[in-house]
């Protein structure tokens, strides 16, 4: 399929095309012509098509999208036919806050264990899943699929626990700590949510549109 | 200074050039190449002179970049220079955890309450930062200057509370909530952070990379 060459650009774009489509589905819409579901999304109707295009297209001339079979498609490109375990490596408010989002067993993502190295944390449970101590990964690794690690952790230690991770077979890091991860093995899958990036982003648009 | 031709692009990785200098700072380096910091930041060393000079440049031929004043300017460049009040809808973990995070503070981001409609949160505190019950929303927006609200809440309620707050006043928003805001106002700034969506591009490249 030649799936190598879609850039990130295009990968980027994919989930919101989905939640629109959910959207859709949800309403009860069967089909949505490009031009429909352009408007809607704010997004040219030839950037969709060039778009969908990358995954061989799925629109038919003159009838448009089948809204649920684009919707499953589109959610077997990004994975969300199968279900993911996720283990999320520090408890505070964001670890807490991620296990409490029920959204993302919606879409397969399943938290399985949160970590951390605070004894008054030890056995407790947030939504029913269970936060071990740190000492315990290595253990819990091989007795569970881990899919996914969640570093919800300070930046200092995010390195030495990224190279844990993935010496215990974890291959994919969602990283929310403030760093850029420097990962050994470079067969690792890294998503980052810089918090902090994104409101610089959205200050440096303040000040720009109040001087326009 | 010609800004508005800027791409969102560039302005994307202005955080990071910022980050990796304040650590270069932190570790008392005063001047770095922008081959060193190419290096560093797994970035080629044409697009870092590339980026710069839409702002400018701010090297030097044969002496590289003065670290302090980079720091400084680019700072300058994504408003970091000016405190931003910030306000948090939605005072579950992922609200207290924005609260929490000391962090923000060191770039100029100040939260100074956060708002939710479950009366048990009234009053109470997270890091002495007050909970508001959301009909104090305006009498709030009227006594203090608020420059971001951060949207912690259900995808339903966003665009109702988005709306009530531009009326009050609040041009710049910081939106978690999983959908693309529809605002009345077009002169808004929203900042998304969309967790499902990164997420799934987390989980396209883990079964990409395992097909590979």
């Amino acid at each position: 399929m030649g799936e190598k060459e879609i850039s990130q650009a295009v990968i980027r774009r994919m989930p919101r095309y989905y939640r629109y489509l959910g959207e859709l589905l949800d309403a009860g819409v069967e089909r949505i012509s490009s031009n429909d579901l352009s408007r809607r999304m704010n997004v040219t109707a030839s950037q969709i098509r060039q778009d969908l295009n990358n995954f061989g297209g799925f629109g038919q001339q003159g009838y448009g999208y089948n809204v649920k079979y684009l919707y499953e498609e589109i959610g077997k490109i990004l994975g969300l036919d199968q279900t993911h375990n996720i283990i999320v490596i520090g408890a505070g408010n964001l670890g807490q806050a991620l296990a409490n989002y029920v959204k993302f067993e919606k879409f397969g993502f399943v938290i399985i264990g949160l970590f951390d190295i605070n004894p008054v944390l030890e056995q407790k449970l947030v939504r029913g899943i269970r936060i071990y101590m740190l000492d315990e990964l290595e253990a819990f690794c091989k007795e569970n699929r881990v899919d996914i690690a969640a570093l919800t952790l300070p930046k200092k230690k995010a390195d030495a626990v990224a190279n844990r991770l993935v010496d215990n077979g974890v291959h994919a890091i969602w990283n929310f700590a403030h760093v850029d991860l420097e990962l050994l093995n470079k067969d690792v899958v890294v998503e980052n949510v810089h918090l902090s990036d994104s409101l610089m982003q959205l200050s440096y648009n303040i000040v720009k549109n109040r001087d326009d």
